[in-house]
């Protein structure tokens, strides 16, 4: 499973693109939903909006929403006000977290507090949330707002919590785990249960996308954080050492923590807890990170992860897109190769 | 109707004070709702919210909420949550309004971002506006649902729209007019208008009860205005010249340039659109605004949205509800002097 899924996956195409195919149309349905409602007298609302909605982002959790719906059979049209929805809530999540970042580069692009400042970006943001709960309430269906509600109230406390446990060395795997739960993976497992429950699958099954996207998120978040120290900025868009630059406190530094001698300890004190930080150290990071097996080790954890969201969809009737939603759980690892 | 209304109501209590006993306990309830929804495993949020919470607002909208049920004798209790999620979704814009303003003083303490930084109050405010979302979800109306999420909106929208008017001295009075009906008076209509509707009011009165906070609210946000100008510190509770030196132009800046000689709009440019204020300039600007009387002209424009106030209640039955909730939009003006 090591080797890249654009060689191994059954078909030869990345399967986050096979699962678009198969919900055919709905992907530029949900985009024609999203840019109708960025629309605002005020013009600098679409277009703060629209630099980071059509940056190339993946569309991943309406995907996923979509997705969900289909495996039920869903022959309606809120699901797609749902996608649109999940997507405005991930946006204005992008957006403030870049503010309280300060962030710079995002997807490849300078950040839209980079070029319109931080106060657009936060109101901007709170818009984008606000066009999301319109959205829900369009939907028309109560249980499945108060399942995104939830996860909004929850994103929010996420946030919050990492935003107390940067800087600090004495964060454990349980915390940290709890803080990426909250901040990415709730909104995954909000997106996959929402899209069953529009399509009136039975709670097992809404049980089991939620599940589903948990999982999911978690691995991703967890690759992700690897990918911080490991990966290339042209693979990802955003500058490898951020986290490191941030003074954030992630998966691979806690676990290189468990076991490190007093001079490499000394050194994360330094540039994570005191955040002083000099020429060098960044790649002294990533050197004891490799060496001590962290990056590894978090990819490790990272597969359990997806493991669970593959295996929360057994109970589900086989079809092309439980494959596909399958082989996205293996991607999410495969990624950070 | 220029004096004191503490000597001329018919009661000699506070018409604002005098609602609240008329609903009873509902406001300790509300209070009840709002404090147990404020908690959460991450210590920092309860007290960053509370700092708000608990500074003395007058919890004017979700009283105005309180009151439309009790006119149309509502006996349910998911009024309650309808009006603490008006109060989160205040409490969430000014913690987004005073980090966006840089402002150190609100209620005569120290604001949250000046207490915790920037961060967490951004995130904070996430956290309140969804927990809103939760209880208009939980209070289970889905036309009082969209009436509070349409205002959500349209408030981002006014604040996005007040950022582009900052510094700004070519914004008219129309331009003003919609920048306030957004971002203050939306949230005012919404309040008033989600509680007759949840009591089961007729669309009429649900309306009226709409008419009465928008029009209520512009007459706030426009004594406001004078007030910064006006106002004693002890009084408003925030600083007198805030607006001056954030360069806000609000209607007293453009009633005074209209007319205004070449000296003056000098004066205007230099510290308003250049932003450039020296010592003794916050003076000078209250000269002008009092000699021109446009401190006075924005007190007749509130006045006659305070009437409008009054009328929109018309076609209600009398009650003493009604006659306070009259009094209230009297009072709004009355605060000027």
């Amino acid at each position: 499973m090591s080797t890249n899924p654009l060689e191994t996956s059954a078909n030869s195409v990345n399967p986050v693109e096979r699962l678009a195919a198969l919900v055919g149309s709905d992907i530029e349905a949900v985009d024609a939903v999203i840019h109708s409602r960025m629309v605002s007298e005020t013009p600098l609302i679409p277009a703060l909006a629209a630099h980071l909605v059509d940056s190339g982002g993946k569309r991943l959790r309406p995907l996923i929403t979509l997705a969900a719906a289909h495996q039920y059979g869903y022959r309606g049209v809120e699901h797609l006000k749902l996608a649109a929805a999940v997507e405005f809530i991930h946006t204005a999540t992008l957006l403030h977290d870049d503010v309280v970042d300060e962030s710079n580069l995002r997807r490849g692009r300078p950040t839209a507090n980079t070029v319109w400042g931080n106060k657009p970006s936060i109101l901007v943001g709170d818009f984008l949330f606000s066009r999301a709960f319109q959205l829900m309430v369009e939907a028309g269906s109560s249980p499945v707002l108060a399942v995104l509600a939830n996860a909004s109230a929850i994103i929010a406390e996420g946030e919050v919590m990492q935003l107390r446990s940067a800087k600090n060395l004495a964060i454990g795997e349980g915390d940290y785990l709890k803080v990426i739960s909250a901040k990415t993976a709730a909104l995954f497992a909000a997106a996959a249960e929402a899209g069953a429950m529009i399509a009136g699958a039975e709670e097992a099954h809404s049980r089991a996308f939620y599940e589903y996207g948990r999982n999911l998120g978690i691995a991703f978040q967890l690759v992700d954080d690897t990918l911080d120290y490991s990966g290339r900025q042209a693979v990802m868009g955003k500058s490898v050492g951020d986290d490191f630059r941030e003074c954030k406190v992630t998966l691979p530094v806690i676990l290189t923590l468990a076991r490190a001698s007093e001079e490499e300890r000394r050194f994360w004190r330094k540039t994570i807890e005191v955040g002083v930080q000099e020429e060098g150290d960044l790649s002294r990071a990533i050197e004891y990170l490799e060496r001590g097996g962290a990056l590894g080790e978090t990819i490790g954890r990272a597969r359990t992860y997806a493991r669970a969201a593959r295996d929360a969809l057994s109970l589900c009737a086989e079809s092309d897109i439980k494959a596909a939603l399958a082989e996205i759980a293996d991607f999410a690892v495969e990624r950070a190769y």
